[in-house]
């Protein structure tokens, strides 16, 4: 095991709908005299692929049902945000002071069904990318096809836990890496088969990747992961989602 | 931000209880032509820890408790084994399959209260360390008598999750740095105040650090984090607990 170094990606200006991502992230690299390599592992926010992608909502456009109005007045939050919120979501899992936490149609367990104001302009919201495995694969191929280069792609998010404070990175979409790494089967050092333990390695790395991003004015919204050897797979990050059938506390 | 190197240490041997883990993980960067420096961060597992300390037991020493010899008949697992658990726990929360998710008498919500198999010998099984933030503090201390410098450390285990499938590394022990990230009140790229985000730094760095390390026989139990910028605190890994009172799901 040698050292994994990760790499902040600088001075990427403030995405808009239709901005081609690979272009910009390779060019900032360049700026910086770095370049993709094989191997490596690039760790983008979903707030930059929904920006791109024009997930972006006007809050002066959504229009409240008498559901979302109801859900509002015992929240505390604009009925708008609870409408665009519940028509996010599968359903409504808890509410807790202000935060509802939700399912989302695609199948996460986070607060607000992964919808926030941060790093939007005005009275804008951001949704999650609506499809982020499809997205980390067509970034990696064109990563392929602009720089002739095989890499890993990840998409993360920040979610809550049930059971632990703060939020911490996770994959949302990942594209040429087995995002479960599975250890069953394998020895341990007195040659004793490990019986269950099966590591989250996307969402170690959308954590790794996460300490360098921030969530505020930091402006690094992609990371470069160099150095760690990994299995390819085309398996999706949605594979990290515990079906309602087996997860632990529904 | 600068890039930022996660820095496995090879060769620690198997360690045995009593053992000086700072002499050995010294020797051990020494022999690599390393050193500590001041603001790099310590991983150590929960694993070498416990066996430094000597929190390992022979379930041949075990004798359960009528309560454990039932709970053993419906989950199937080793009536010692689950005299254990149940000695280790405040309580059961859930049962599935073979493994009980119990609430550890120092709060951390996972399976089988953290007991488990790997990478002890024969008939033994190591519980986790008896006290984290109190031995993380101590090495922190050891360092700085040793080699004169300030470092921040981390006493890392896996955990499952609710709702997502597969282990991630997260904080247990913490010295040196502090655990929770506050956004609250900082400005985004648009100057709108965060209302919520706080980030679990220690879990963050967790996760990063057991990308190297792995559960079976890859030998890392160390790593260093190197080029950080974080904020010293005195702020235990216990404060990473979600109280029962404010947990989501119980």
């Amino acid at each position: 095991m040698k050292p994994v170094t990760l790499i902040p990606i600088h001075g990427i200006p403030i995405i808009q709908p239709g901005d081609d991502l690979v272009k910009i992230i390779i060019g900032r690299l360049r700026a910086a005299h770095l370049s993709l390599t094989s191997g490596d592992i690039l760790v983008l926010t979903q707030k930059i692929v929904s920006k791109a992608e024009g997930a972006i909502v006007d809050l002066d456009t959504c229009f409240p049902s008498a559901e979302a109005l109801k859900l509002a007045r015992s929240c505390g939050k604009d009925a708008r945000l609870v409408e665009l919120i519940l028509q996010e979501s599968k359903k409504v899992l808890r509410q807790r002071a202000d935060v509802l936490i939700t399912e989302h149609r695609r199948g996460w367990v986070c607060a607000n069904a992964g919808i926030d104001f941060s790093n939007v302009p005005g009275n804008c919201v951001s949704l999650l990318p609506r499809n982020p495995d499809r997205t980390a694969r067509d970034i990696r191929k064109r990563i392929r096809h602009l720089v002739r280069v095989d890499v890993a792609v990840l998409i993360i998010d920040s979610h809550g836990r049930a059971f632990r404070k703060g939020a911490i990175g996770v994959a949302v979409g990942c594209a040429g890496i087995a995002v479960l790494k599975d250890m069953r089967g394998r020895k341990d050092l007195f040659h004793y088969r490990l019986r269950s333990t099966e590591i989250a390695l996307a969402d170690e790395l959308a954590s790794a990747a996460s300490l360098l991003m921030g969530q505020a004015n930091e402006g690094i919204p992609a990371v470069v992961i160099r150095g760690l050897t990994y299995r390819k797979s085309a398996q999706p990050a949605k594979d990290l989602i515990r079906p309602e059938a087996i997860d632990l506390f529904r």
